[in-house]
């Protein structure tokens, strides 16, 4: 390279897709925001710089390390590292103008300069989803999430996953029964990292913040409860009359359970999982993961949960919740890298036209048809070998190539070849919109996520 | 406010709207995506942080001072101040993995730290198309930008503007005539400011910089030649024979002007006007801006033209191209301070189901089935005052709302409300179903834009 020019790197830890990966990308995108429309949310849009005192007005010290924080002349500020506390921020600015239940979906980038590693962005999408209440907010919006979580991954093509749902009142109010309601947030943290470390650490984690062996024995053995969801709730009910939080916990899973099944969220994807407790976050009630089950080192795919108080730091307003949050950069990340995304059509255009005379009146006369009927075209105009246009075709993807000659143009036809199957035709336009409008029909049925190749 | 809390603020300059703005915003957005799609671009998305040398390895004094750059550990990093620069990197970078001719479409937020002003943004989206060429790229591609910019503001329902085409390589030709080629990149400058500063200021300018009388005259008489755009094309070839930079120009907008009729644009939506320049951009041939009749002080609401070398700063490859850029935020902040947003369907849903009995399943499955149709489906949860539910439906835009008691659950029926006509009816849900399809049918006919309300 010549040494006047700059490297045109991208930094490290920032996805930029080629463009046919891109397309896939957007293609999951899409499919999220179709669902979450489906299911009334607004969509919404906040900035990605705030002042750091808002974003800030929380956090913690893990989170200080990792932001993007600077000053611009006087102003301090920060790029946003996820979407609730923008959210947040949002709902008390706004308290006046919104309507509660407050239902908003928000795919956006947030930044966190974690260190870098394969599969770890320091700049990634988010896709959120949260239903916000006036006050006071029904438990029952605890059992549509489910079904958005069931929507989203079952639209995508994925049907081998498990969303596990707990209830954090039911660890805390079984922790008061054992006297351990100052270890909460330990045991919490300790419960959620078992899959990792296995049952003999989780044993020697919790000695070590001094929980006593009869009570240690307990709690694995609360959260190993297995079964059905009925037969866990039957077992659940055994300790019920103790503790006024814990009875409320255990009404709200068997309502949430009751519902999920009216929410067509069938038996196989759902599961009560007493080990789901998401330690270091801010949820009280429900809480959700959802795993490949095939792959359930991934980690979780969707989490989210019930939380009492989303704007405190804002307002005195009482402001309940319920939502989830899609890690999307990292999904894409891992379904690619594991081959799962479908060799779906990834191509620009729908159809590619060759004009063969030198006059491109009437290519471009079809282009504007072809794209009046909604399918996606290019015209060829570039001065290069007939071998060229066919590669260009072929390397981009695109399915249908016209040719236009001066016959073609003389009888008032086209001449169209399918560039997979090879096959060409000599068609009325009519017939070519016909052929096309029907091959974009069919791969409007295809699924972006292929697992279970 | 209790002074323990943040005050929920959003930075001076970053757009934030609420939700029904926001559905407004989107709606624009979607045309835009569509219109792009159609031409054959590939969506594309780049980091909004790069490193500070890749951004800035061309970048004037000007921008420097506007943008947002700082360190993050030892790294000098800058957000991006437009979709420019970064797909110029993305281009050098790829080169080998790139099909050309390379069309790609951007909408996304660029950032400038510009002096906070009403109507002004710090944080911003362009919307971008370019056409890039490996080596050469024919100038038909010129013809075919004006039919993406047409169709895009005729799809939001906009029909009164102009695009203004020029070509630089007739000004700078006639300039070379006049013997004042060192002075073409001032020319330039003045010309751009002539509908802002009026004809005695420009003469002034033009003195300022030492043009003789007779050269601002002629200078003047050539920018301000009228007339259709065959006349126009028929006055400048007067001038031909004498440079051939002045004759490549005028071929070249004689081609667009042939081929842009093909394209589908009406006559009165282009037309050639000397006077457009581009003065501080980096254009080289074909140029566009794009008014507003009624309203030219907005100035161009897209504008874009022909350079002959993207990625000079990257790489050695020549990559000729021709793009177009939308400011979104700015346009839509005009639109609706003008008041010509039109009153577009805003509601988060399509449905909102309003449950009458305790049990909610028969509400649950109504829910599902909606969504199966692609109807968006609220059910309102939550334990109020009907007339609180009804006011929910109302404040959101909802147009139809479903009841569902114990009469429609024996039934098997739905009473379905008109919200906006009052009209109630008894119906099956599948005619119900039909009642909201044919809607959402009308309601895709809609327009964003009403500028003619």
């Amino acid at each position: 390279m010549n040494n006047n020019k700059v490297n045109p790197s991208t930094l490290s830890g920032f996805m930029e897709l080629l463009p046919q990966e891109q397309v896939k990308f957007n293609k999951i995108e899409t499919v999220l925001k179709e669902v979450y429309g489906l299911y009334g949310f607004y969509p919404l849009d906040t900035p990605i710089l705030e002042k750091s005192e808002v974003l800030l007005a929380k956090a913690g010290g893990e989170t200080e390390k990792q932001i993007y924080r600077f000053l611009k002349g006087d102003t301090d500020l920060t790029m946003r590292f996820d979407l609730t506390v923008p959210l947040a921020k949002y709902v008390a600015k706004n308290y006046n103008e919104l309507v509660f239940p407050f239902k908003r979906y928000q795919i956006g980038k947030v930044y966190r300069g974690e260190r870098a590693q394969k599969g770890r962005f320091r700049e990634f999408y988010q896709a959120d989803i949260d239903i916000i209440g006036d006050g006071e907010l029904n438990i029952i919006n605890d059992a549509e999430i489910p079904s958005i979580i069931y929507q989203t991954f079952s639209r995508l093509g994925l049907n081998d996953f498990t969303i596990r749902i707990n209830n954090r009142k039911i660890l805390s109010g079984f922790f008061n029964m054992l006297n351990l309601k100052d270890k909460t947030v330990d045991v919490m943290r300790i419960i959620d990292k078992i899959e990792k470390i296995g049952e003999e650490n989780f044993m020697t984690e919790l000695q070590e913040i001094g929980i006593s062996n009869e009570s240690r024995s307990k709690i694995l053995e609360f959260i190993k409860i297995k079964g059905t969801n009925e037969e866990v709730i039957a077992n659940l009910k055994k300790f019920a009359g103790n503790n006024e939080l814990f009875d409320q916990g255990i009404n709200e899973l068997e309502l949430i359970n009751k519902y999920i099944a009216d929410f067509q969220v069938p038996k196989e994807n759902y599961k009560i999982d007493l080990s789901i407790a998401r330690g270091l976050d801010y949820y009280t009630g429900t809480v959700y993961e959802t795993i490949f089950n095939k792959h359930p080192e991934i980690g979780s795919i969707c989490s989210g949960g019930r939380y009492d108080n989303l704007a405190e730091f804002y307002t005195d307003k009482n402001l309940p919740g319920v939502g989830i949050s899609i890690g999307l950069t990292r999904l894409f990340y891992v379904l690619n890298e594991m081959d799962y995304i479908s060799n779906v059509n990834n191509s620009p255009a729908d159809v590619l036209i060759i004009p063969m005379t030198e006059d491109l009146s009437y290519a471009i006369n079809i282009s504007s048809t072809l794209r009046n009927n909604k399918i996606k075209t290019q015209i060829y105009f570039e001065d290069k070998k007939f071998k060229n246009k066919i590669s260009y075709a072929n390397r981009t993807n695109i399915k249908y190539v016209l040719f236009l000659g001066e016959d073609e143009i003389s009888e008032k036809k086209v001449t169209i070849k399918n560039m997979e199957t090879g096959e060409q035709f000599n068609f009325s336009l009519d017939e070519a919109i016909n052929m096309v409008k029907k091959n974009n029909e069919e791969l409007s049925k295809e699924t972006i996520i292929n697992i279970d190749k």
